[in-house]
């Protein structure tokens, strides 16, 4: 666990924009696969701390999320890396189940290749 | 190559927000690594897509941004995905040099942990 104490002073370094989101991959820990981008204010970052479960701000909920709380495929943290301007945030998470609403592994299955767009993963189960 | 129509077809799917930014990953494509995220608007897609280097929109100098373009460490296009909504862009890319200004390799060098903040690697030379 880290404490509050590193939590409050991490997020002090960070660098919130004016309307309080910055980004956030999210990573799984052992492939290296880039599973999705979502956002997170500072209520976020402390929840996936406190609780070890990834939680981004919901953009067109406008409300905290808990990633996988009503599906099940939440995220366990497993580091929490930052970049050197503390913009951009990286969650190195074990995904439960699929971490795509479409039910994908990766959000990321749309390709641009000299065919057009591929869809390179498709639904599990 | 991809054909400047292909390119015109995807660029309309993207969901570019009011300000017309959206973020953009870069991964190493044969690592896995993280490197860096930064923001891309049509133009920056555009000339990633013509010229096979990563281009970027730099919000802090307003301009375009062909990384690397004073320092060498460009970013060779491998492959583009985009995800699920249509609004964020992982540049699967060949990185020469390091991507960090600080000469790190990744951008992503800062960590979280029970200790505190680490700094999980050196500059590199």
């Amino acid at each position: 666990m880290i404490s509050e104490e590193h939590i409050e002073a991490f997020l002090k370094q960070l660098t919130f924009p004016s309307g309080g989101l910055l980004p956030a991959i999210a990573q799984q820990y052992d492939s290296g696969e880039v599973l999705m981008l979502a956002w997170v204010n500072e209520e976020a970052v402390r929840k996936t701390l406190e609780t070890g479960d990834a939680h981004y701000w919901s953009r067109s909920r406008n409300e905290l999320w808990h990633k996988g709380a009503t599906s099940g495929h939440t995220q366990k943290l497993q580091e929490l890396r930052f970049d050197c301007d503390a913009d951009a945030i990286l969650f190195l998470i074990d995904q439960i189940g699929p971490a795509c609403h479409t039910n994908r592994i990766s959000c990321f299955y749309n390709r641009l290749s000299e065919q057009g767009i591929d869809i390179i993963s498709e639904p599990i189960r």
